[in-house]
């Protein structure tokens, strides 16, 4: 990864009726903002899920690749006659739609010359300018055009594949976070935590989420921030607003 | 529910830090999508998830308001600071947030005169002239406002009351889908595919998903229609494709 920059951010183009539909439960957000907060400090900023629909892919890419440092597509990068996302980023930024040289070797290789057939050829067509994002569970790479990163749908193929996007991203300032999980309901604190996030408000987020556990109504207050000395000053306020209001702290 | 309409649209605007930080899962996509699509023929055609943020809120509520039918906002309706939607939607449409009485009035009598603290009025500050979506768990309303309907985050009281949306959406033709689960890759089977899709184009939606079940394999195709009788034609193209190559179809 290159050099550090203080605010990085991405978006995130889901590409896929399957989600749309309720039929598949999307477990590509959570991994991919979690893998960017964490490894590489770089904050997703929206998500949008989309069908596989020409026209709606190439607005939203546009979109969001200006709005957004990084854009992460998933979905429609296959063989079959749904996968339209590299033709259309293609579109998008009105460069050839072609084969990849590197891909289509490194897809030739994997099949056998007598296998590669159109589908899979298919595979190895990218916008020009491309580099790849390798693959090591099933050999057909990913793409990096300008600012927009493109992977697969499938999550065990893709999480197989995100630290093959580490070489084109530039690392920005990890956030940190504190979670206290309390006995107490929302509406008993939320005066006191409004003037506690009032005073931060530069440096700190901080939410707030009710929980359900073991038939006992909780808050997990949860702070967040880039500095790590400003999130232990809210951590003792917290604390302090628990210990005079005799709420419960849970361990975990 | 009213009258049937043939084509109708929604979008999901996801609203919260947690879902975009990767520390929650989201659970509401699914559940939505599948009960708009399963018990009001509505189809999502978009979801966005977006932060906090007053004036991201402002403009993705407006957008997608513009665009589909319904907008179905989840998060921010709570007592606390980070609970800005209902304040953000009226910024939206250019109306006064303020008490809504009968929520008012479900609230002071469930917490009870004594107890019906700031935290817990606010939740019955709305959009004026917005409309009540009933809680049966938890007692605060969602409301309706325009094509705008919104609900908690919290899954558990999201689910409780997604049956009190009914009333104030027009029933679409309902999409219904066949999937057949196939022993093969993609790529020997995508021309063939392509094919049928294409002979399909304009009644059928025909989407290909690979899946790994107990080591091996396979792809889920799924067609879509809201004409059964399409569905029944592609599907027996369909058989008759796997039936020529010697493809296994999974029972379940």
């Amino acid at each position: 990864m290159k050099k550090k920059n203080k605010k990085v951010n991405a978006g995130i183009l889901i590409i896929g009726n399957e989600i749309l539909s309720g039929r598949t439960q999307d477990k590509n957000i959570i991994f991919i903002a979690n893998w960017l907060n964490s490894k590489c400090g770089i904050t997703v900023n929206e998500v949008r899920i989309i069908p596989d629909i020409e026209n709606v892919i190439i607005k939203n890419v546009l979109s969001l690749s200006k709005q957004f440092n990084y854009v992460f597509t998933t979905g429609g990068i296959g063989p079959t006659h749904d996968d339209i996302t590299a033709k259309s980023i293609s579109k998008a930024f009105g460069v050839k739609y072609e084969y990849q040289k590197e891909a289509f070797k490194i897809l030739e290789n994997y099949y056998g010359k007598k296998k590669f057939n159109d589908g899979r050829k298919k595979m190895a067509k990218m916008p020009r300018g491309s580099k790849l994002i390798y693959n090591p569970s099933s050999a057909a790479p990913g793409f990096k055009i300008k600012n927009v990163l493109s992977l697969p749908g499938v999550p065990l193929i893709l999480n197989s594949m995100i630290e093959n996007c580490k070489k084109y991203l530039i690392k920005g300032s990890k956030v940190q976070s504190k979670t206290l999980n309390v006995y107490t309901v929302e509406s008993n604190i939320s005066k006191q935590l409004g003037l506690i996030q009032k005073k931060y408000i530069k440096f700190v987020d901080i939410g707030s989420y009710p929980f359900f556990r073991l038939g006992k109504i909780g808050v997990s207050i949860v702070s967040r921030s880039t500095s790590l000395n400003k999130l232990k000053k809210v951590n003792e306020e917290l604390l302090n607003l628990f210990k005079l209001r005799k709420i419960k702290i849970l361990k975990t």
